[in-house]
């Protein structure tokens, strides 16, 4: 499936399910869409925080027609489930989001690590969640955010557990995907980004950690809807978890040199 | 002082300390010198193993003038002090081995992590062993190496505690150094690579480590030397220990992109 076909079978109600596993080696992106009113002050932030927030393409106010992650595809209904927000708290979740349009609204698609993912199991290192077919576990942190206006916080991260001879390598080979949350943001000692225990994640699924493997931490897409709660916006729209925007370019067009 | 004003005088036995510290921002490296009946195989060694032996320049046989990292400079007085070695074993250190030299002597020149040890500090992440006016903790591991005939053994690894929200910055810096030994081998679990004690390392001196720094470990000049003494070869010739060859090139002159 292109991810052409995948958005217009999600437009006609005939993809609903996560988007993981599908059209590898195509770029997904998670959904963010505020009244332009907050607009600004989210792009700044996203912008001051870009290893959780890394911005891929703003779209509107005006129109929810993508043109650099995909040309036209309507940010409306070619995901497959969205969340309506009413004053911070999930109002709905709905495959299509037409009727809640308004033309104030500004989309904002948000890098996700499925891009970096792939490029790690390239390089021969396992994802445990994958092989336990688990969600990634995420955690809150003590990692402060730079606030502005009424979106702050802290961190989300997510965290894989790598064998303790390729953890360098997947620092090295994230790096070049900063786009897509790029580097770890900590490795090897949970305690001292105050996370009290790995078994009991805050977002996802636990999964096995052996003795010979180090948990590693990256900057995770869960952070700007955490912010979002928090900002308790009259309204606003997300992608459900898990259900991203596929775009049409291809993760490798996300390969950066490390600075 | 300039690096041809250190080896001048080094070469008039006038200059006899370690050369940490001077001539800042050019590079060093670690010399060892063989009969060429091993070169062939020492040199295939180094290329097997280019995290822990860096080579930056090869001279001789027939020569001792290396060309590469300085124009025209004697490998056979420019450096401050030199171990003559004679069956595994330090037969003496003498600051000059013209003496000693012998038309089928091979020079091998290797990186030294005085390089990006700059690139830290210029990036505020400061050094624990400069701090406190120590040597660098330097331990043996279970790293083993690739061998190439007489030459085998495990990797030493040099090790400084890093802030723990600078250890990314440190890994992703050092990265870019791969002649200077490159990005980190280990972060964060001695036990992991076979070292059972921080405090007693195998060569230089322990440092403070604080609750709020990782122990990152970096492969280290001091594993060809260790080589050396297990291959017990009849003759060879090597720096003393902090007793480097000062180059002409500048350690910028070594940054890399990250592959």
């Amino acid at each position: 499936m292109t991810p052409y076909e995948l958005r217009q079978l999600a437009a006609r109600g005939e993809f609903t399910s996560p988007t993981a596993g599908y059209c590898e080696g195509y770029v997904q992106a998670n959904l963010v869409a505020l009244p332009e009113q907050y607009a600004q002050d989210f792009e700044a932030f996203c912008r001051k925080n870009p290893k959780p927030c890394p911005l891929l393409e703003v779209v509107g106010p005006g129109t929810a027609l993508t043109s650099r992650l995909a040309e036209g595809a309507d940010l409306r209904n070619t995901l497959p489930r969205y969340r309506v927000w009413r004053d911070g708290k999930i109002q709905q979740e709905t495959q299509d989001v037409t009727a809640f349009y308004q033309e104030d609204l500004v989309f904002f698609l948000l890098g996700c690590s499925f891009s970096f993912e792939s490029a790690l199991v390239q390089a021969g290192i396992s994802l445990r969640h994958v092989e336990e077919q688990r969600n990634v576990s995420m955690y809150n942190t003590n990692i402060e955010l730079e606030a502005v206006g009424v979106f702050t916080g802290s961190m989300v991260v997510s965290m894989r557990p790598i064998r303790y001879d390729r953890v360098i390598d997947a620092c090295l080979i994230t790096a070049h995907y900063p786009e897509v949350h790029g580097a770890p943001v900590h490795i090897g000692y949970p305690h001292l980004i105050g996370i009290a225990d790995l078994q009991s994640p805050d977002y996802g699924d636990s999964v096995s950690i052996h003795a010979d493997e180090i948990p590693v931490f990256w900057p995770c897409g869960v952070t700007p809807q955490n912010v979002l709660v928090q900002a308790k916006l009259p309204f606003a729209i997300t992608h459900a978890p898990g259900h991203m925007f596929v775009g049409d370019m291809k993760n490798a067009d996300f390969y950066q040199e490390i600075r």
